[in-house]
């Protein structure tokens, strides 16, 4: 598999059709990595869309990529001492760096994940939901200009999704700077999403062919499928911009690339209605 | 596998340990399938709970098994067809004399299940939710003391299942009349759970591992796993009387023997928790 800079090149160098712009997150785990992103991002200065260009309403909008840098905080102790090797406090510091760097230097988005948010696979359930909310507002006032909060065990229900989500809001923190990054761990990725959606929350992470996972986080299974959350969302009438068709059929490929199960209960039903209307027409024409 | 008249008679015979009263649906498409569900029952009148007693509120609770007899119509014509062989009317009226005799003679509750109420493997999506609301007042009229709303093809999305139920409430059928029955073929089932929940829907059906499916419907995976189904209710705050690691160990075992991938998410999930602190405490132990 390709690197992140090896990506990020590719993106820059290469015109990627698409219909809708594309954004690519560069995760950059501390200054060595954003140096990584910042030296490539030189070469190519028009090839992708900054920051001051996306902010300004008045800018010509153009098809490049919006390249955005992405750190990854814990909202629990224990997950960041296993996952960054540091306590949640010296992550921010070094955080509070990139982010920095990120805006000023480099001129590109930062994308602030906060992990672990509705359950830890160390520290159970009780994630202090106050707790994210601090974290969430210490990105912001880094300069992170998204939040995305990982449900990273899948352990996440509906009330405390809600409850996260309330508390969010009464620290003063705004749907349109809020992401929520779902796994499917177990089956209640799409409910969440629901309650999401309800509180008014339009921006949601998902994974094609569901594939995905955390090395860190023992027995979590990969992130909610793109298909499912595609034909969820458009099920209530929201256009996403993605053909679905097309995605289930890349889902069936990087999946077998990979040698990963196909976990996308929507993609498998698709391709296997499009194959049996396929048979049913050969065998008419037979 | 055992069939209906077998599991019948096991079920009469035999003290089933549980923690609430048992139920057992025997599916019985016409009078010759009631008689041999009448003999069977006739030859045990003490061992299970009749409609009557069950409709008497001051009667001695027992901890029999209640014993219901199950028809299946279909709310599309081709369905009808493909799956009945005949039109919707003549099940109707074949259902018609089957439910006066279950209700007269063997004094047993008759389940009525309407399949393909929202989404029919040979007519589309576009199922006619007044003519679900008039086959369920019908069957109601006949005697059915439940009728349950089958997602038998899992098309079913969150708006249609709102408004087949604003359907069903204006035809004057009440909540506690109605079962939903969804399938997970698109991942949508615990989403339309919840918006039947909403709606005061209390009786859910669901399959152990995801078990099932519909020969007569192509593509059609199974129920919705039971697994999932209580993972998400008691997630709620819903008390459902089922110990979830019981079940999910019987979810393993049952696909097992019957060579049947293990469907259930959550099943999975709390079988690889448990297997993982296993390890971890025998990891420690050495």
């Amino acid at each position: 598999m390709s690197n992140s800079s090896e990506i990020l090149t590719h993106l820059l160098t290469r015109d990627t059709p698409s219909p809708s712009p594309l954004t690519f997150s560069f995760l950059v785990p501390n200054l060595t990595g954003l140096s990584a992103a910042t030296s490539i991002l030189r070469q190519h200065p028009t090839s992708f869309e900054t920051a001051s260009q996306r902010a300004t309403p008045t800018s010509k909008k153009t098809r490049k990529p919006a390249i955005e840098v992405a750190v990854f905080a814990a909202a629990t102790e224990s997950f960041s001492q296993r996952n960054l090797n540091c306590s949640i406090a010296t992550s921010l510091s070094r955080f509070n760096e990139v982010i920095s760097a990120a805006r000023e230097e480099a001129d590109v988005r930062v994308r602030a994940y906060i992990s672990v948010v509705l359950g830890c696979p160390f520290e159970g359930y009780d994630v202090n939901p106050h707790r994210v909310a601090e974290l969430a507002t210490d990105f912001l006032e880094m300069g992170a200009d998204e939040i995305a909060l990982g449900d990273t065990t899948g352990m996440g229900t509906a009330p405390r999704t809600k409850e996260l989500l309330n508390c969010l809001r009464s620290a003063g923190i705004r749907n349109e700077d809020i992401a929520m990054h779902f796994h499917d761990t177990y089956g209640q990725a799409l409910v969440n999403t629901a309650v999401a959606l309800e509180h008014g929350i339009r921006t949601f992470d998902a994974s094609v062919g569901g594939l995905g996972g955390c090395p860190y986080s023992p027995g979590a299974t990969g992130n909610v499928a793109t298909e499912d959350m595609v034909y969820f969302l458009e099920s209530l009438g929201m256009d996403t911009g993605v053909d679905l068709d097309a995605v289930a059929d890349i889902g069936a490929w990087i999946t077998g690339e990979v040698g990963k199960p196909h976990e996308s209960r929507v993609g498998k039903s698709v391709l296997a209605t499009r194959l049996r209307k396929e048979q049913e027409a050969s065998k008419a024409d037979a």
